[in-house]
Formats: structure tokens, C-alpha cells, sequence
């Protein structure tokens, strides 16, 4: 395997062997900055071919190339899209289960793509500046792994083909960027990819906004998307391409597969809107591809068009057949998501005069795509030349860019996080969180984030920084405008841009309802975004239960490999901060208070990095007479009650369960110093859901919480519930 | 209070003396239908005024009747709008929390609909041929509440404007169908409104298609709404209106309050995209009211034009400007979303003339609103004339339509549930819920409902009937393309539109992510939707851990007010419906399977409405060694280990846990009597999240769950976990 000693860097960074999901430690090591090292190449934008491959293989990947595209003779392009249809077709047949028909009319553009269009390094799929491709169609997911394995990336092998949809296999029945290196996020869920397009193209123009200099432009690359019928009937869609028109996203290019067919049938049966004329008035430019089938010039013309169009996002809309080569099942709903069954893909076979055993690749397709390889190197080579030279220059920027590629973070950051006395001021912890994003956004370079329209509810706004607009891109605070669930998809998409990009975003607590889907993505696909959500119980105020979260606690709760915190006061909200910025593979919710809570004696950070611990305990021995548990703005509540009950003589312990996740990962040994299992008077209490209580107060214990809609502002006098 | 015979029907159905949120019992009793008496009004479409209204204020409520309007005089109009736009500012000033500055921008279209244009009888809010209005921008509520209020609603008493937003309030921070007659739906989390009344809308365009005759139009009305730049931004609100232009509703009228303004301030930092050109391409009829604010001619005029285009939804964007009078704060942000203060309001009065006390509403106003009482009572009378004629000729069509508008089901309509002996044949619960939803649709003449493009996969097709479409509104399956959280708010609307209106809608369980946010206001707003959820664990196979539940049925049991089923074969599924389709004021998920699962000995309808219930058992004296407790595939797996456990000699209890909440509502002797406090060795068996089920087990009990995402198909081998 041809691999330059700078694919080290990224490639361990991405290792299987670093922790995934609920890593039992809320630090993760990072490895050193060991990479980009100078070479002979030059720094001119033009791609750099290795010189065999140029003589055979005249190539138009880099970034200006399309202009310079010299055909690939007619034949050998038929037959590597052929070669996609066909393993995708064999691929769906082996499993039994599948998606044929996308992959097979959209093989064109998808050829083109990733062999005359896209940078990329097959070797190093993690190289920074390469392309980025998402497939929102992520059904279509054949189509990718077949590009992928043309291409020459590790992680799609003839093997890894033969297992598609199967146990252990490297290729999911969905895109999953934690599975298949090469697949830049997770897909399937419909509209999120397009979403997560968006936030990768964002964070490209943020970071050249920032870091090129006119001699020096080492941020410099496009995103590509292809989407389906089903991305654009779903909202998140709308929202996400509302804001990459208004932000003017320019490297953005997304393939609209316009097929007609869904799994209920013709679109004509539920989507008659005009899709063109809707991403005109958001502020696209639109292409309409007649032919998207066999096409081909007409593919190129087009993207050469998008790439000229420099201030506007391009939707090009592909008109495609759907099973393309099906004799009896192209365009209709039946190939959309079954294997065609032997005698179909007989007939294919014979249709599209295609003699070969399933899974076999012709030769002359394999060669014609061999150079890949190489040119993939040779451009990351010329990328980490240019980038010595920009570090020689501007150490300062370099180093800020560095530490966002790498994800290692710049020594000391966490003293930069503010810390409380019980003198210090109440506050109400949505403010006590903007001392800390402004705190983290000095010390961290890829700290950024913003509101769906409630920054001055959510106490979001960054006040060193301006907002990033189309002609300010350099700025760091986003505004998403009243699109929660865009918002979380672009920010996965900017988290898994860099590994050292750390994204926040905010609204009310209640409004995860809005964006469950991408969080929950944030959870599966392991985007350590930051979710800021205040306002996060009925003490909200006047608002009533529109507004008003009571399951969300338990519902985040128990959702894999999310980070729920509910701090108390200030401590407990730096601490949550501290993991949140350090658990870079599991996203953290922060539920904040609008009311002004007192700081508490015997909160930490230390503690809450711990998820539960003890805030205050006058017994000896392990042995308290009754534990009393608080979370957020019910811990001051288990604090005064607390005092009142060791007036009456008892003993009392008071624990603050600020992240029931954290605390799950402690040793035994920490949870029965904690909760022993001899004191069963326990009391939690939490305006919330007492669901899922039960598990630390015990058969014998009570939670005190809200298990219903309140009418309206309620301050007291919680609902009990003996759970 | 003026009242004819016939309010009382409909006042009686929605009592406040009803079950409300978790009524203990699954069965509610709907009263008699005893209305709809004939009278001596002619069934003329034209309005018919009493005489002394008639004389002194002719006005243009009927749906023909915009043509033919004559002026109120335009100092009467200007002093009415003037008094609704203080009502607001005098309500939101009293309560320090609100937000006036919508209701200041949309007095003068809010004026003209309901002073003009609406249908309505103030005295029975639920007259069924009312024209249906919903603010979609939920928090400018004053405005509604206004209108209410001067339209003689009993509803909104000078002393409730007086209580906004505080303790015991009728008319709390955000519009709720269950605390204001008046109010259809429950807005605030934007978006849901204008998606709400899409629903309402089709509910008119499907019954008026079903049961008006050439020679008897029973059903005809409108729907208004009111919707923001909040609103717009939502990807709910894109899908919804994507569907409105689908299927033509011609006769749903949306103002959209264009006002450049939302809480982060000018809307320029976050939505520039053209919404005009995005409804049109939407497929909407769209016109442009410049000046929103004194306009009033441009506004009547709008509306006539919209009245006129049959087959398109119209959206009339009006520019106003928000907060309107206020000297210094109009045009700002700052009155989005706060009281004025004392100064500016002081300010504001000296700038409209408005030399009144706070709430005060000047005589002429009222007088020039008083005949809107009679009017009412005599649209109702006159509508009540006409049913009864139609009654005489039609009267199957009638006593179906009696059973929509009442809530009222067909006596013996539960025989027709299937049930099943073990012997039956296996089945996938998905497929055991189509049987159902066919045998519903053939005996409750409002069932309908449909899928999000997954029809063949939810297995939600009623074979009997075609499509709801443009030219086939008579047919009751709803093809909602892949659009989850418009689908649910639409339902919402369906269900809201009357009581006997039954919708249902599916699509995978994992994607109630995407429709959460409309699910909790199906439960909050007591719409009982019932919400068919296939592919409910990871039983569902090869699509990969994006397509599968962990956490949700615990987040939805979570939930309050709404109903998590968990069926496990053909007789639980029978009884979840059964429970479903009593519970109109409460929300149903029914998790289903795409596996096949046989069917059990002991389980059965009325065991399945309890909750939880004993399956089989060979103990005696409710003391077995262990209890086995399942829901869903997973009770088989119980089943089949508590033969194994007889086997060695042990007596076992199993135990089916269908739904939490049902079984949460039995008596204390009933659960103990299930799961005795002295058995203490419980295990439960799910494939989802564990928690929440030590509540069940307890202490001693063992809970085995899938608490992690898992990498692809898992049929055997669940995870244990020990909670």
C-alpha cells in the first residue's frame, strides 16, 4: 500500500483503537501533530500527476481542472459505470436486502465524481483539504462503496462487497462514517445528509475565510451531495438550504437525483412541487441535467457551471431513470429497495451487455482507475508543502490550523474555564454557560456556534466575535434562524469536518423535540457537538407547556452515547463544559436554567466531571441516615432541605446527579461511597419526569418530580410522586 | 347569554367536566346527538342577519359574501383595531410577559376576518361548519384573545385579558384548544399552526366531498391562518404547505405576517430566501399586501382574490410592520417579545390618540361588535336547517356525518376487531395493524390516515379505498411522502377538525425522532391520533443502526398523555386499537413488528387494555418463584423461558407489559395481584433501552435491554444488562 509518511497523522487520529462510544474516561489523549512535511512539489493549484499516470491518464481533479478535462475515452466510461451498476447490483443480490435502484441511474454522476471531479487521497481518506462527498440518499449507499472501492480506499474491498448488509461487515445498510473510512458522515435518516453538506461547506468557508492568505491558500475545497425525491420532501432539507443560500455557500454542490420514484411509488402521488424554482427562491443557482442517465457531457458542463458560480450554492438537478438498465423494473418503485432477483439481474446483464461473474471489476476498469492512488498521494504531498511553507510564515495561524485538524487541544485551555465561590452572585446558569463559551471560544480556535433565533434567550453570542454572514465568514457566532433541526445536522456536519472544530448550538430544552433526529445522529455517528439548551424546566416562567420540558431529561437519558447534564451553579456548569469540550466522539446536552440559582458550597468541576457526587454529608461512616438527590436547579432545593432535617438531628447526604452517564461509568467502588447500598431513604428530586429515577432511589426511596403538563408558571409546590 | 337549543351538543361533547390527560378509563361516553333542530331559516348560502344587525351593520361573513360587502365606516374600523392592538399591550404590560408586537402589526387583518369575513358562532365555539382560524404564531396569542374578546366569546372575559399569562389563566402564554373555546389548536412551537391547519383544511375538503349534495352543501367552510417569519423558517411549515399545494386546498387562506423581524432582530441575519416565490413553487396561490397596516381595502381585496382561486391554497404575504404605533419601539425586536413599559405605552397611546384606561373598550366598538352574537346563533340556526333537510333525504350519509361531527361511534363497531386463537398463523404485528385498520375503516365512519411514503412497509393501505388527492378528496388513504413532522401535525389538525374524525399515521418507530415535536402536542393538545410505528426494534433487520429504536419507547413512556403500546401478536394489537380509538383526548403509538411473531396462549383485548396482565402462570397463591414480564416480539422470548423454567421444576409467572400507562391507571389490589411485592425475582425482557424498568423488576429484578446502538442485524443475543 503507497502511503506518504504524512497519512500517519490522520490515520491515527481516526484508529479504531481510540474509545468509542461512552468512553469510560472523559479525557481523550490526543496524538502529537506529526504530519506535513515539506516535499518537492510545487504549491500551484494545479493538480500534481505522478508521471506514469499522466502520460495514460489525463485527470481533472483539482480544484481549477475542469476547465482542463480531457476525455476519458467514451467506451472505458460506460464501462465504469457499468462496473458501478453492476456491483451494486451484485452487492443487494448477494444480501437479499438493499437498494439497487439508485445507485443504478445515478452511476454516472457518481462516476464522474470521484474519477474526473473530486481531490481526494484513497490512502488517506482523513487528508484535510480533500473533497468532501455526502450521499443524503443514504438507501443509495452501494453506489458509494463502489466508488470507493474503484477508487482504491482500504476500506471497501471485494470482500467488504460480498458482505454488504451483513453481520461484521465494514459496509452498512446505511453510510456510517464510524464504520467505512472514506464516508464522511452518517445518512440514511432522510434530509440529514443534505444537512450535513451544508455544515461541511461552512466550515470550509469559515476556515479559508481565516486562515488563507492571498499567497497561501491551503483551506480550499468542495463539498458534493447527492440527494434524492426523499431529502427534499423532508423539512430539515428546506431549513438547511434556506441557510446555505443566505450564506452564500459557493463550494456547495449538490446532485439532485430527480427519479420520480419513491417507495410508495411515482412522486407523483405526494411531490408536485416545483423543486427548481424552490432552491431558486432560496437562493440557489439550479442546473437542470436532462439526461442524467447517459449524459455525460452534459454532468460535466454542468459542474463546470457550479464551480463558475462562485456566491450562491448549485442544486443540479439530474434527471434520471431509477434501476437504469432494468429491463422490466427501471423506473419503478419495485427496484428502489429489493434485490432484483436472479432472473432481473440476468436481464440486466443482458441489456446492458455486461458478461462478467458478479463482484468482478474488467481489468481495463481497474487500471483506468489505478492512478488514483498515486495522484491522491501526490496531492496531499503538494497540500502539506504548501502548508510548511504557510507555517513558515504565519506561525500564529498555522498553529490555530494545526490544532483544528488534529483536534489536539492548546495546552492549559481547561484553566481558561471560570470558576465559583458560594460568595460568588446567583446567576442563572444560561449566563453562568456564556461565561464559558466565551471563556472556551478565547482557548479554543474551533469553538463556534449559535442560536435558532433565541441567542439572547439561550445567552449564546460570543462577544468577541461578529456573526458569520456570507461576507463575514471569518466570524464565529451562527445564526440558524428558527431551524432547530437544520441547525443540528449542519453543526454534526461541521463537527466532522475537523476533528478539532467544537460546535455548539442552542434553543429551548423543550425544542430538542424539533432536532431529536440530528442529535441523534450527533449521538450515533459520534459528533461531539454541544447542545446549549435553556429554559430547561418549568421554572421557564409564563410561556406554559408548550414550553415547558418534563420528559426531555429522561428521554436524553436514555438515549446511546449522549451526554445529559443538568448543572446546579457555576462549578457544575464549568465541569460540564470541561467534558463536553473533551468528549470530542460523544455529543453533550447542557439543560439550563432561566431563573437565578446560588452558587452552592461543595460543587466542583472535579465532581461534575463525575456525573454524581457528594455535595455535603454530617454523617460518618458511610452511613447517612437519609440521601437526598438533586439535579440543576433542584440541587439548592436538596440543599435546603438538607439543612432542615439535620436541624431535626439526622444525618443527611446530599448528591448532586449533574450527568447520569458519567456517574454510570464510575467504579463500583466510587458508586457505594456514594449511594451505599445499605441507606435505602433516598429522596431525588427534579422538575422533571420521575421515569428512570427508580434506579438510584431504590424499591424503598421516593422521587419527587413532574410526571404531567403544567398549566402555567409553577414555582413551587412540585408534583410528588412515590415512584 | 343568547344560546339556541342546539349549542349544547356540541358545548356538552367538550366539558370541561370530560376525562381530561390519562382519564383513567379507556372507554369514554360521548353524549346523544340532539341537536341540529330544523328552523325557519332557508338553506341560502348567504348569511342571514337578524333584522336590527342587519339594518345597522351590514356585514360580509357568508362564504359568498365578500363580493357584496359594504363599509363599516372607517373611523369605527380604525377605533376597533386600534382596541385590539391596546388589549394587547394592556394585557402583556399587566402580566410584564408577552409579546405585543405581532398583535399591533396583525390587528388590521385580524379585524377584518373576524369583524368581516369569519363564520362563526361566539356563543358555541364548536359549531361544526365554523370557519377555522389558527394563529400559528402562537405567541402573539393576544391577538386571538382580543378578537375573542370583542367577537363575544364567553371565553375571553375582560377579567381573563386581566389574568394573561398568570396562575389559573383561561387565556395562557401560547393558544390551547383545551383551556379557550375558540382556540382550534394549541400553537407555539412554530410551525405546528400553519401544519395544523393544512389538516384542518383537508378534514373540510375530504367530508365536504364525502357527504355534500348538489342540492345540500352541509360542509363549507374555511381555514385562516396566521403565520411568521418564525413559522417560515421551520422545515415543518415547508412540508406541510408542500402537501397543501399537492392536494389544492383551495379553501385554506394563510396571512403571512411579514414583518422582517424575529427575536435575534432583523431577519436579514438569517432568512433572505424569497418566500413568495417558494409558496409558488409550492403550488400556492400567492398575493402581496404592501401596507399591513392601514391597508384595510388591500387586505379585503386579498382576501377576495384568494376566495376566488378554487384549486390552489393561497398564502397573502402582508408587510406590516411589527409593533405598529409604538413611537421608538416599532420595526424592533424589542417589542417581539417584551411588555412596552409604562413610558411606552404612555408614548404609544399619545401616537394612536388613545386617550382610554388600560383594557378599556370604547361603546361604539362594542356596539359595532355586539350583532356578531346573533349572527352567529342565527349561521348556526340557518346551518342547523339544512342538516335537518339533508338528514331527510340522505339519511345514511347523515348519520355518518352525525357521528364525525359528534365523536359518537357506530354502536358494536368493537366486534368488528379480529382476534386470534394460538392456532392463528404467525404474523407481523405490522401486518396483524393492517387487518385492524381495514376492519376500523369499514365501522367508524371517520378513520383515515396513511404513511410517510412507507405505506407498503407500515402496512397502513385501506384496500377499500383509493387515495385522498386533488381530484379523489372523497378517498380516506393519505399519501403524506417522506414529510413525518408535517404528517403529524396535519393529523393533529385532522383529529381537531371533529371529534369523530379518527387519523392515524405511520411511518418506522426510529423516525419519531423526526415528529416528536408534533407528537407532544398531540398529547398536550388532547388530539388522539394514533400513530402506527413499524419496525420497532432491532428485530427490523439489515438497515444498520440509523434505522434502529433503542430509546424510544422509553422516551415516548416518558411522555405525558400519550399511550406507548407494545403489542406483542393479533390480540394485543386488536386491543391497542380498541384502546386507541376510544381514547380521543389521548394520543396512541402502537409499536410494531416487521418480524413475524406467533401467536400466544393468553393474551387477549381486554388483558391488553389493562396494561399489563398475566399470560400464563402455574403457581398458586400468587406467589410464583419468578415472574418473566415481555412486551412485544420479546414476550414469546418470555414465554418460551418460562417453559423452560416449569420444566426445572420452578413456578413462573409471565407477564405482558403492552402499555406502562394503562397499567400505571389499575388499582393497587390490581397490580398487586400482577406483580406481588413479595415476588422480588422479576426479569423483564425488551429489546430497547433498559431504563425506566427497575420501576418494574425493582431492586432484586434483572431488566435485559439493548442499551447501546448495534452495528447491524441482531436477531439473537440481546445484551444484558443488569440495572
Amino acid at each position: 500500500m503507497a502511503s506518504s509518511s504524512s497519512l500517519t497523522l490522520s490515520q491515527a487520529i481516526f484508529s479504531p483503537s481510540l474509545p468509542r462510544h461512552g468512553s469510560s474516561s472523559p479525557s481523550l489523549s490526543f496524538p502529537s501533530f506529526s504530519g506535513l512535511k515539506s516535499t518537492h512539489f510545487t504549491s500551484s493549484h494545479r493538480r500534481i500527476l505522478p508521471s506514469t499516470a499522466a502520460v495514460k491518464q489525463p485527470s481533472v481533479r483539482a480544484s481549477t481542472a475542469v476547465e482542463t478535462f480531457e476525455k476519458t475515452d467514451a467506451a472505458t466510461v460506460e464501462k465504469s459505470v457499468n462496473t458501478i451498476r453492476f456491483l451494486a447490483i451484485d452487492a443487494v443480490e448477494n444480501a437479499n436486502s438493499g437498494h439497487p435502484g439508485l445507485p443504478m441511474g445515478c452511476a454516472p454522476m457518481g462516476h464522474i465524481l470521484y474519477d474526473e471531479v473530486m481531490k481526494y487521497n484513497p490512502k488517506n481518506p482523513y487528508w484535510f483539504n480533500r473533497d468532501r462527498f455526502v450521499l443524503s440518499a443514504g438507501h443509495g449507499c452501494m453506489l458509494q462503496y463502489a466508488l470507493l472501492h474503484l477508487a482504491g480506499y482500504d476500506s471497501v474491498q471485494e470482500e467488504d462487497l460480498k458482505s454488504f448488509r451483513q453481520w461484521g461487515s465494514k459496509i452498512p445498510g446505511h453510510p456510517e462514517n464510524f464504520e467505512t473510512p472514506g464516508v464522511e458522515v452518517t445518512t440514511g435518516p432522510l434530509g440529514q445528509g443534505i444537512a450535513n453538506a451544508v455544515g461541511l461547506a461552512l466550515a470550509e468557508r469559515h476556515l479559508a475565510a481565516r486562515f488563507n492568505k492571498p499567497d497561501a491558500e491551503v483551506v480550499d475545497h468542495y463539498t458534493y451531495c447527492i440527494l434524492g425525491d426523499g431529502c427534499n420532501m423532508e423539512g430539515i432539507s428546506n431549513e438547511a438550504c434556506s441557510l446555505a443560500g443566505h450564506w452564500g455557500l459557493g463550494k456547495l454542490i449538490a446532485f439532485y437525483d430527480d427519479n420520480h420514484i419513491s417507495i410508495d411509488g411515482d412522486t407523483e402521488i405526494a411531490f408536485t412541487e416545483d423543486v427548481s424554482a424552490r432552491f431558486e427562491s432560496l437562493g440557489w443557482h439550479v442546473i437542470w441535467v436532462k439526461n442524467g442517465n447517459t449524459g455525460y457531457d452534459e454532468i460535466r458542463a454542468a459542474i463546470k457551471e457550479a464551480k463558475s458560480v462562485k456566491d450562491k450554492p448549485t442544486m443540479i438537478k439530474v434527471t434520471t431513470t431509477i434501476g437504469f438498465g432494468s429491463p422490466n423494473k427501471a423506473n419503478s418503485y419495485s427496484v428502489h429497495g429489493s434485490a432484483l432477483g436472479a432472473k432481473e439481474v440476468e436481464a440486466t446483464r443482458n441489456n446492458l451487455g455486461w458478461p462478467y461473474e458478479p463482484f468482478h471489476v474488467p481489468e481495463d476498469v481497474k487500471s483506468h482507475w489505478r492512478p488514483r492512488t498515486s495522484e491522491g498521494a501526490a496531492l496531499e504531498t503538494e497540500w502539506n508543502a504548501k502548508f510548511a511553507e504557510y507555517e513558515k510564515k504565519y506561525p500564529e495561524e498555522a498553529a490555530d490550523l494545526k490544532s483544528i485538524i488534529t483536534g489536539e487541544l492548546p495546552a492549559g485551555w481547561e484553566k481558561a474555564l471560570p470558576t465559583y465561590t458560594p460568595e460568588s452572585p446567583a446567576d442563572a446558569t444560561r449566563n453562568l454557560s456564556q461565561q464559558n463559551l466565551n471563556a472556551l471560544a478565547k482557548v479554543l480556535p474551533g469553538f463556534l456556534g449559535g442560536s435558532a433565533d433565541l441567542a439572547s434567550s439561550n445567552m449564546t453570542l460570543l462577544k468577541m466575535f461578529g456573526d458569520f454572514q456570507k461576507n463575514t465568514p471569518e466570524e464565529r457566532n451562527l445564526r440558524f434562524g428558527v431551524r432547530e433541526h437544520g441547525m443540528g445536522a449542519i453543526c454534526n456536519g461541521i463537527a466532522l469536518h475537523s476533528l478539532g472544530l467544537i460546535p455548539y448550538c442552542a434553543t429551548f430544552f423543550v425544542f430538542t423535540d424539533y432536532m431529536r433526529g440530528a442529535m441523534r445522529i450527533s449521538a450515533l455517528s459520534e459528533a461531539g457537538v454541544i447542545y446549549v439548551m435553556t429554559h430547561d424546566s418549568i421554572g421557564l416562567g409564563e410561556d406554559g407547556p408548550t414550553h415547558q420540558p418534563i420528559e426531555h431529561l429522561a428521554s436524553f437519558r436514555a438515549m446511546p452515547n449522549i451526554l445529559m447534564f443538568r448543572p446546579a451553579d457555576g462549578n457544575e456548569t464549568a465541569g460540564a463544559y470541561k467534558v463536553a469540550v473533551l468528549k470530542r466522539k460523544t455529543p453533550s446536552i447542557l439543560a439550563l436554567s432561566r431563573q437565578k440559582l446560588p452558587q452552592l458550597d461543595g460543587t466542583s468541576i472535579e465532581g461534575a466531571a463525575k456525573g454524581g457526587y457528594i455535595v455535603s454529608d454530617n454523617s460518618s461512616g458511610n452511613k447517612p441516615d437519609v440521601i437526598l438527590i438533586g439535579t440543576g436547579s433542584e440541587l439548592e432545593i436538596a440543599v435546603n432541605a438538607a439543612d432542615e432535617l439535620r436541624k431535626g438531628g439526622k444525618t443527611v447526604r446530599v448528591v448532586s446527579f449533574v450527568c447520569w452517564e458519567l456517574y454510570d461509568e464510575q467504579s463500583a467502588e466510587y458508586k457505594e461511597s456514594v449511594l451505599p447500598a445499605s441507606v435505602t431513604a433516598r429522596v431525588s428530586i427534579e422538575a422533571g419526569s420521575t421515569f428512570g429515577w427508580q434506579k438510584f432511589v431504590g424499591d424503598k426511596g421516593k422521587a419527587i418530580g413532574i410526571d404531567g403538563f403544567v398549566p402555567v408558571l409553577l414555582l413551587e409546590g412540585y408534583t410528588k410522586s412515590s415512584v
